[in-house]
């Protein structure tokens, strides 16, 4: 499989974690939000979306939305599972993760920040601002659903790995990243610091990505 | 079951949508945004996240998320299926719903026009172009997707009702809402105009809830 991605993206880090949980081989393919390398018709004719990450299968076929592809893979490859078998458990992790990835990570994007700095000429103290407001609001509800369903603060649901975790982790590298004050969280910290040690979230990270650092 | 909702959210017209197609009899409980019902103590005990909607199985389980309660009430009550089969199609409709619910409307929250307006001053000139131009970047990738992928021109995938028209209705109620230029988008159109005439999209709409009118 190919990983159309971006070092820096953390929708593009979320299906990185699930490929590497699940054990699948893929080549990464570097592409530069920052040069708009997103944009370019040759992407975009593979991805009409235009945002990354999207993953090419072996046949060709190209999958875009971090979690339609995240289903995708449990579905197709179904060990270590990613949602619980019971509806209610399915709904409850499937709850958290697109808290992340609907109600806080799309508000943060870089399409968004630059829109804030470019058309509404708002300064970077602004644009950091909004950006800690919105995952502050974000991880308060995130910890009080934490705090509930996680038995072990290993993870975000019961005690085992979920696509909950795999949206958790990029979000708090993002969270540190731009100086959240992330003390209110204790679960989301805890879960956190046991998700970053395992290998599949390692090797997942943004600094471990062929084009880590690049613009 | 209960559906705590809010007649102009779309997130809850998108749930009122599955609810009618599924045949579940259901409660509509209003909570207004406006007046920020969805902070308020009870119903934040209830859903911890704090947004519209939730849905309370008979069991007193509540879940949130609208796309988590949409594939939960599709797992529950199996017809008509709001998923295709095969998983590379699943992920295509999850990709199109997603497509909104995550890339769309999270921006247009009426908490986040409420930033702009609060927090960064910004006129309601501004904030209805801000409004324009994430519907616009959105359909724009939507009507390549649709035109793609619709077989007839009334549903999103193929020629059948998927979780991908239960998210695109509601946004498209919207963009007419805010007078969205909406002429590039003729497949969009045609689709949102054949769901409009289905007796469980009729029923959702806000303009037929309880709460109707209400702030």
């Amino acid at each position: 499989m190919k990983l159309y991605s971006y070092w820096r993206s953390s929708a593009a880090y979320r299906v990185r974690i699930a490929l590497n949980v699940k054990g699948v081989d893929y080549t990464i393919i570097p592409k530069s939000f920052r040069l708009e390398e997103h944009r370019a018709g040759d992407y975009l004719h593979l991805n009409p979306q235009g945002l990354l990450p999207a993953l090419e299968t072996d046949d060709g076929a190209v999958l875009a939305q971090s979690v339609a592809i995240i289903e995708y893979l449990d579905e197709v490859y179904s060990q270590p599972e990613l949602l619980p078998k019971p509806p209610l458990e399915r709904a409850a992790v499937r709850s958290m993760a697109l808290s992340i990835a609907c109600d806080i990570h799309p508000l943060n994007n870089l399409r968004v920040l630059s829109y804030l700095r470019r058309r509404l000429s708002q300064s970077e103290e602004a644009v950091n601002e909004w950006y800690r407001h919105w995952i502050a609001e974000g991880f308060v509800s995130l910890e009080a659903l934490a705090a509930r369903s996680s038995t072990a603060k290993r993870y975000c649901y019961g005690d085992s790995l979920s696509m909950a975790d795999i949206c958790l982790a990029p979000q708090m590298a993002n969270a540190r990243r731009f100086q959240c004050d992330i003390t209110g969280f204790p679960t989301l910290r805890a879960i956190s610091s046991h998700l970053e040690s395992l290998p599949a979230f390692v090797a997942a990270h943004p600094d471990k990505q062929p084009d880590a650092g690049a613009s």
